[in-house]
């Protein structure tokens, strides 16, 4: 799996020990599922605008923006990016091979 | 990079070359960029259905969805996971020092 | 209420009686609540890329279309488009005198 | 079309003459098409979220969001709701008849 989203999922995973006041991603866990799914349906218009604005900087914003809050759902459902990289992998037969080797280390 | 996501970003640069008539990633390409945001849009009220509907499986393959038509707006846009990514990575202070230690490989 | 929407309304109340495979709606039905919600979460993605990009008759098209998906979710549910209408009646204080008098008719 | 609509598009018009400080509207106004957009984005998920929710009152509630961020959106671009209308009316072959008589008075 990416170090990144790695790192991110065990980012995301501290804040579930957090206050609400203190951590944004805290805020979401107790505000609860319905405001995380809000963020996400928020989070992909705003990836549409961003594409038809043309700016590609902006469409790497939102994709960002999305993709967290979509790594928000994951670990609010004890799920984390490894199960959609896998699905991914599976989906295309992608090999692996190399993240495989990585991960033995 | 996730080596996952670097290999599907790979594929979907080579959709590029193929016929719409062959393949689902370049038939998105020729339809061009509203179809690949319609089908991002779509996904995301898909991952919303799912985490709703509380089946774990079906969330993990809605986000899949989610990003895969992610990815191909990315590349559509001469953009990829990277880009994303490190954002991520700028955005939440992550060290990504193994990440960059193996792309030195 | 609107004289079109209150036709509409009857339209699909009588697409419950008919099969899925005469009429569209009657498959919406019979696909269920989720289908009808892909519907509303795509056309809303239409408006949105509609809107940027500046044809008005097509921000009209997409428009009717989420309309349209509400109304079918609104009759699949056993609700109407008189709750929304009297919902935002409500408010934004409109007085709705006309309308109350047309209906006394 | 419905009285309540049409006043509610009254309403949207006048908002175009105050300050962004007193009036939601307003606000949504100053900000332009993409804050408009996101709401509609953000409306519609929640509708879906209500939806799946099950609550009909919820429903009631988030499709009168959804469908008063659509008219200000219309009113932005020089439309209403006879547009859309109009189209549903056209698009399922509705008579219209009773609506005609009652704008003829």
């Amino acid at each position: 799996m990416s170090e990144i989203l790695r790192q991110l999922a065990d980012v995301l995973e501290q804040r579930k020990q957090q206050s609400a006041e203190k951590s944004y991603v805290a805020s979401l866990y107790a505000k609860g599922l319905d405001t995380i799914l809000k963020k996400i349906g928020e989070e992909a218009t705003e990836t549409v605008i961003a594409a038809k604005g043309g700016d590609k900087q902006q469409i790497v914003y939102e994709t960002a923006d999305l993709w967290f809050h979509c790594m928000v759902l994951l670990a609010q459902q004890g799920l984390g990016p490894d199960d959609v990289l896998n699905e991914l992998q599976r989906r295309f037969g992608l090999s692996g091979i190399e993240e495989k080797a990585q991960r033995q280390k």
